[in-house]
């Protein structure tokens, strides 16, 4: 015997005994989720991977075992010959995969012990995050995280299995690599054999897989970390992983075309839902006429409708004023919310404000038409075109937003995402999407007074608004295309510039001069000098996926072992202090601290 | 029309149309691998990643496209529709798998020009690495490297399948982590948020699988990229790839029984080699002693033989001496080389010499008797058992290395290994896989004066040696085990501890006191006190694997982007400058450069 474990050899694990292994005589290996001791007997819950046995150890049958099984505790580590068998009649579980049968122990080894966890191990117990981190390894003994992280890897395997049935190969690309010009903010890797210089950590491999597309390796794809470090929010991690996939001789519908049959293949392998294919497709400037939003949540209607012209010429100040003033009045009707109450309504009006709403005019719908602050304002014909055009009866409550475009469109389609959550319109479990396309290609960045790239500096403006970048690079839309899913975005991409001279103009576009262009981009416009076929992609965020795929609350349940949103690991207690040493060696010092 | 290609869909990849496609209709995109004019028409060999088919161009059918065709040069890519014909008879090509047929091409179109390369694109030319580094993507588009990169898909694929079959499941690993105490050095990145501290990028996940295991996953795999920042050599990257598993409940014989499987697995899907299974196993002892190295080549014999006691009475005093003062002879027998030159020995001498050996006694086996320098020492009864003990025959070289074990075994082993290349024994194409067992678990480092971990410190020490940690530490034989395939390691792995009294005992034994086991070690001595399972593990080394499998001579050859030996990018040019804005936001600067 050289190992713990000796002979032993398990035969099955826990979760997978039922009635069918009945007479059997198996080994299992595990840990302790409860013992009882009862009548002379004790029972001890093992618990695996796959699930809980019940372990039945009887004095008649194996005193020596018995005996061993007084000095366990919860989390101990068991290893346990014996024999499947029945339940005795009244003790079947029927709510357990394993609850018809139990083992009778005939030899039992405790391979390890355990301290007692510093909290309890089920689903039932809340336990502060902080701790659930320092102490990672027992918090993913949980059921829900075994299951979130068993469900990843379902998922990861799904994705590769679709992809490469579509012909698709993957590629590692560096991670030690070039700083990103144009991008979010890059994590550092100062270069001890090239002393004073850096590389960078990817925010994604975008221009290496468009080499590999110039390369002529035709689909390419990888699951793959990127990182960046960013302030962090709820739901940001600085490392995160990306479906990362580029095509070549296609245009946007082929692309959007093969990601949801990958989109659908995971829903149906991963949670049995069917998604229907087609998914919707919006173009952007639908999507904010419609949502007010480009990621829409489309599970429900309570669409916006414009009314700016049926309003323009009312005595009502506020819309009349914005009307001509080139600015937007939008509603919405929340069906059979004329019950809200004043406090309600009153929190809507709050909800608004966060988007830089001034106010919200509301209109409840009764028997005796308009009760609102705002009824009086309106002639009769001018009440009968709105009600008619927002399908108003009673029992409705009437919404109406007026100021300029970027801020009626935001607030309000918020506020219809707002209602949707609270009116119970959002169920988790229904699952609609939507691809949202033709974004603008620039947005006007007002602090640095230039135009900035929507999605990135490589995208392709559609064809046809090429000649609007000589007059007009605000107006040109982007090939680029968005994935929603109930109001998230959880995947985007684009056709590529694949043409030289069109990805010099853009960079101009951008305010990086011919001699910035060779220093950061000399080698992506080398590659589209040597013969790039047109080309095109998308990535995913696995980690959002995973969320809504496992109905997770929060990004840190779908990651083995997260960060803090202060970017620490509270387990290994990373990041820590380097040595004198080490930073000499790297040729970087630290500067003093600022108080 | 919104984008290059307007309606134009692919039909086929150029590589796949054979005489079963004639008669159709086909569209396909690709680059121009050469166009030949020839009497009024022309005739063009269009790639993909799939291969080449040819396109001809006819006047009479179609004199647009053949003026198009004319602006041709290599490298542009085309999109061209047509019929699939057969070709003309005398015109077949038979080495082609397209080369029974041709497109007749309707319609042309070109989709990128392409500057003329700066180097050949076929598998001839021979071109220096720093050109095909700065041009990866076009380097990429040579069939060498195409096929390279299909293998390493596939690899990884055959790996991922063969595993989830086995009930592992893939699990992510955190990139910013913390840094290895114990290991080589580490990769740093500057922590913003956390000023003045740092992140390591991992040397391996080998806390985190074990944690997994602690955690109740059973079995985890991850193909993941790991990092040493080590001076590098001709086939060290400072990024490379692992498969990398853990599996709970087992002994060291089932680890190497489930990864054997999966080892002949992807023999057989990659390159359709049967792997013999099970693999010889050795323990290092045995290695040492019949090899000298503990990666031993197996694809020949030519093993060492141990002579010391042979001659220990011998008045050869060379050997006398090393006897009597605790070192060993040993000897290999070339057989048939006694026609080795003068030059040929000179160079054997030099070779040893390499390795630390003074010098290498020869003796060429003749008709009658010995030729050698050494001859004259030996006595008839001894030269007799010598003869006997080496099956020696006439036509034999007979190689002599005497000096302390270290530098017997190594030297002489290395010299084996050499000659086995030298007489041809060691065919690429011949895959002679060996496990190699029971290494000693620390090996004495005279520099800092104390004992270090052979493999690493959380390998289990052989249960019946764990009395010798306190008495007898250099004799204490690990769990572990190496996978050698061809002389080259490819995977090495241990079962690990998961007692805490002994993971803290070898810690002292390192040197490390109560306070910095604690400090940098504290999570792994807590995770082990809460009920850690028996595992073990092992980890692959992909880009090793794959050269073995593509016999590619550079580990650059089966990675996308690789680094230069100075750890650069040639393409990319990572690493570079940081700005002084992002140097001030993550709390350091560079130190002066030391001239």
């Amino acid at each position: 015997m050289n190992d713990k474990l000796g002979n032993w050899k398990r035969t099955h694990r826990c979760g997978d005994l039922t009635a069918e292994n009945i007479g059997q005589d198996v080994c299992v290996m595990g840990w302790v989720q409860r013992r009882r001791d009862h009548g002379g007997l004790i029972f001890i819950d093992l618990r695996d991977r796959e699930g809980i046995v019940q372990l039945a150890l009887d004095p008649d049958r194996d005193l020596a075992s018995l005996q061993k099984a007084e000095q366990v505790r919860n989390e101990f580590v068991l290893a346990a010959k014996g024999k499947v068998s029945p339940r005795p009649e009244g003790t079947v579980n029927p709510k357990m995969k394993t609850g018809e049968v139990e083992i009778e122990i005939s030899e039992l080894k405790i391979l390890n012990r355990s301290e007692t966890p510093p909290f309890m191990l089920d689903e039932f117990t809340e336990v502060a995050e902080n701790i659930r981190l320092k102490y990672r390894y027992l918090d993913l003994r949980r059921p829900a995280l075994q299951s979130n992280l068993l469900l990843r890897h379902l998922v990861a395997k799904t994705v590769r299995n679709y992809l490469d049935g579509q012909g698709f190969i993957e590629v590692e690309t560096p991670v030690l690599t070039k700083s990103t010009p144009e991008g979010a903010r890059d994590y550092l890797v100062p270069s001890r054999v090239n002393t004073g210089n850096f590389y960078a950590l990817p925010q994604s491999p975008q221009l290496f897989k468009q080499l590999l597309m110039v390369s002529g390796f035709d689909r390419y794809f990888q699951i793959v970390k990127c990182f960046r470090d960013e302030d962090l929010r709820a739901d940001r991690q600085p490392e995160f992983t990306q479906i990362d996939c580029e095509l070549s001789y296609v245009n946007k519908d082929d692309v959007m075309g093969v990601m949801e049959g990958m989109i659908a293949t995971i829903f149906k392998e991963a949670i049995g839902v069917d998604v229907q294919l087609p998914m919707p497709r919006l173009s952007y400037a639908e999507a904010m006429e419609r949502f007010g939003v480009d990621n829409p949540d489309m599970r429900f209607g309570m669409e916006l409708i414009t009314i700016t012209d049926l309003v323009a010429g009312s005595d009502f100040k506020v819309f009349a004023d914005v009307a001509a003033s080139g600015g937007l009045v939008k509603a919405v009707n929340a069906k059979g919310c004329a019950t809200f109450s004043r406090k309600e309504l009153d929190d809507l009006t709050d909800f608004v404000k966060i988007y830089g709403a001034k106010g919200l005019a509301w209109v409840k719908v009764n028997e005796d038409g308009w009760q609102s602050p705002i009824a009086k304002f309106f002639k009769e014909d001018e009440l009968k075109a709105l009600n008619e055009k927002l399908g108003a009866e009673v029992g409705d409550l009437l919404l109406f937003m007026a100021d300029k475009p970027s801020i009626a469109n935001e607030a309000l389609g918020r506020l219809r995402g707002h209602l949707g959550q609270k009116l119970g319109l959002a169920d988790k479990q229904n699952y609609k999407f939507a691809w949202i396309t033709d974004f603008p290609l620039f947005e006007y960045d007002e602090d640095e007074k230039r135009h900035v790239a929507v999605h990135h500096p490589f995208t392709s403006p559609l064809e046809e608004d090429i000649p609007l970048l000589d007059t007009d690079p605000g107006q040109v839309r982007a090939q680029a295309y968005d994935l929603v899913l109930n109001g998230s975005e959880v995947g985007g991409g684009s056709i590529r510039i694949h043409d030289q001279s069109v990805q010099s103009r853009m960079f101009e576009l951008l305010g990086i001069d011919e001699e910035e262009q060779r220093e950061k981009f000399g080698f992506l416009l080398d590659a589209l000098s040597f013969g790039a076929p047109p080309h095109g992609g998308i990535a995913f965020g696995l980690d959002r996926l995973m969320m809504i795929l496992t109905g997770a609350d929060s990004i840190r349940d779908v990651i083995a072992f997260p960060k803090t949103q202060k970017a620490t690991c509270l387990l290994s207690e990373a990041p820590s202090e380097a040595t004198e040493k080490q930073l000499q060696e790297l040729g970087i010092r630290l500067r003093a601290r600022q108080k």
